[in-house]
């Protein structure tokens, strides 16, 4: 275990916990929903933003930073969280997720996943030692292991390949990473991943050969991506009990407000998602009373802010008349606005998660929140 | 005059002033650059953005407002400075110069231009009258009399005629600006726009019959438009002590910074141009030493700020390499960043320029800054 890595949990309501992971660039506070940085930055905010709103460990894909700018560089330039100016604690998945869905020609082997660059088409291989190699140049706090996660429409068949899969790789990669030379200088922790697809059994079977591999950190992965709302609470429901209580808990790739207290309500610790930020560049923010299109025409002439329950600055300031002028004019600015205060929605949502945690009184938050938000996922 | 308008001079340096603009929206300070926005807002940046740089003022485009969103829609709204958050002093063009460089069906009349509108093709048309009243409507405190700009590659014929055009239309306007019934409650103060192409007798004359209508600034047009640095210095030179030397002079769309500190040098209080932030935008950079051209491979692992001798918060926290990164990616915070130091360059070169005339050494500090300043342009 890297010298500056720990998890503790201070309060639970219910199966809902808040705890607080070390790492050797600083604290994040559990629940925590990290911002999407694909290529280091978070689409049209700065550091400055996300420390404004919040935001106390941010995301880099890997597959993106691989590709573009590469490990190297950003290694030779201090690693992730100095190449970005953010500074703080960074997490990096494993590149496989946008490898298999960013090409046509992504082929997996039971070595890895061979697959077409978006810039120029040329061929590149992910394996699980090196996912492992670049994202240890790439030097985020936290590490993610290669994992293949199928979709939530296909054959069993395939399933149970991808899930067995995940398991030797996450072997391959725990014992790559353990036996790294240049290991101990960055403190860098590696978490496993359980995949299962939809199928009980299966996530059983996965959780157990992952969690014997003792990672430091359990992530669910193969969730939100095609099942139903009562299928991703069935399997996070089921999944999480069978994840160590005293390390962290990852949801990959989850989700809207609604996903996230659902979650945490079963004890899961960390988040991500793109939704936040993806949406606000197409015009839609989150708000207390549910997703809100603020491109519609209906806007034109509404004085209001996007949320009169917000205190973010965006909310201070500007109306949605002028925000929909702006997204209608595709002026940068929109983005930058919008984005500013969905991210703050999301970090002031895990805010009020871990108060009502500290309160004990997680489920009465979580009901009052969706008494007044209109979901439309 | 508007109650609250009034232009006064505190020190002097030569023949560079320095003073205070003060208008019902508050004060800026002269010698001033208006950062340009365009549809409301600076592009890529917040209010908050412009408010850190020190910007005093900004400049909307009524061409483009009056298409989009539309006058009316912003007088509702409570005019451009509440519709967009800045709720600082704003000036408005007249429009006339992006209805002729913008459209190829653009006609001028003496009655006016016609135009295409760059959205969807329909006809417009601007006349002396109804660009006060868009103005108006659009409710900054700065607005600008409509003219008729020659470009600086154009028979002389041409712009003579543009230059008696704009003489007959500065009449109208100023007319119908003082024969507005609602004029007193906005505190609207109107400036007069000097032509006169590249030729000292033709500005004279322009001068003379702009300066007799009695406006509350004057701005010298039809510069910045295709001509060399020594024409723009000959008519800066020739036409500034024409106008009024109690009323504000604004250079329109000017410019590099050397062409800033040249235009002080001679008595110019006022300044607008879209090169700081639309470069920015395209990969280039003002520095200290000059343009920077940031986007370039050869800063691909330069850890250095954009400008070393830059406070700006970006140059506390980015490098050139990670600002290359990602303006190659295409990633809106790219933007964002660029802009906000080009922004901030802009600015502090206007707070250098005010402290080095209030310390009677404008010479001395423009000598220093070229000395260092690899111009580009």
């Amino acid at each position: 275990m890297p010298d500056k890595y720990s998890f503790k949990i201070s309060q639970v309501s219910g199966n809902a916990r808040r705890g607080v992971v070390s790492t050797s660039n600083g604290e994040f506070e559990t629940p925590a929903f990290m911002p999407v940085g694909t290529s280091g930055a978070v689409k049209a905010l700065t550091c400055e933003d996300l420390e404004s709103c919040g935001a106390q460990i941010i995301l880099g894909n890997t597959y993106h930073l691989y590709l573009r700018p590469g490990q190297e560089l950003i290694k030779n330039l201090g690693g992730l969280g100095k190449f970005n100016g953010w500074n703080k604690p960074t997490l990096t998945d494993s590149g496989g997720f946008q490898a298999m869905s960013l090409s046509d020609k992504a082929k997996f082997h039971d070595d890895g996943i061979t697959f077409a660059s978006i810039h120029d088409g040329s061929s590149h291989k992910f394996t699980p030692e090196n996912v492992i190699e670049i994202q240890r140049a790439l030097g985020a706090d936290i590490i993610m292991s290669f994992d293949h996660c199928p979709p939530a429409e296909c054959d069993r068949e395939f399933a149970v390949e991808a899930t067995k899969r995940t398991s030797v790789w996450a072997k391959r990669g725990k014992n790559h990473f353990d036996n790294l030379e240049d290991k101990a200088p960055t403190n860098q922790t590696l978490f496993g991943i359980v995949q299962g697809w939809l199928e009980k059994e299966m996530r059983k079977q996965s959780a157990e050969e992952i969690t014997s591999l003792d990672f430091e950190g359990y992530a669910l992965g193969g969730l939100a991506v095609g099942e139903s709302k009562e299928q991703m609470e069935e399997m996070v429901s089921f999944s999480t009990p069978l994840l160590p209580a005293d390390k962290p808990r990852y949801l990959m790739g989850v989700g809207y407000p609604e996903d996230i207290l659902m979650a945490v309500s079963y004890g899961i610790d960390m988040f991500d998602c793109v939704l936040p930020t993806r949406n606000a560049r197409t015009g839609q923010v989150f708000t207390s009373s549910g997703p809100l299109v603020f491109r519609n025409a209906s806007y034109a002439n509404d004085e209001r802010p996007l949320d009169s329950n917000c205190a973010c600055r965006v909310c201070q300031r500007y109306s949605r008349a002028y925000l929909r002028h702006l997204y209608n004019q595709s002026e940068i600015t929109a983005m930058v606005l919008a984005t500013y205060h969905s991210t703050w929605f999301y970090q002031e949502l895990m805010r009020n998660i871990r108060e009502a945690i500290s309160a004990d009184s997680f489920e009465k938050f979580r009901s009052e929140f969706l008494s007044g938000y209109q979901s439309r996922s």
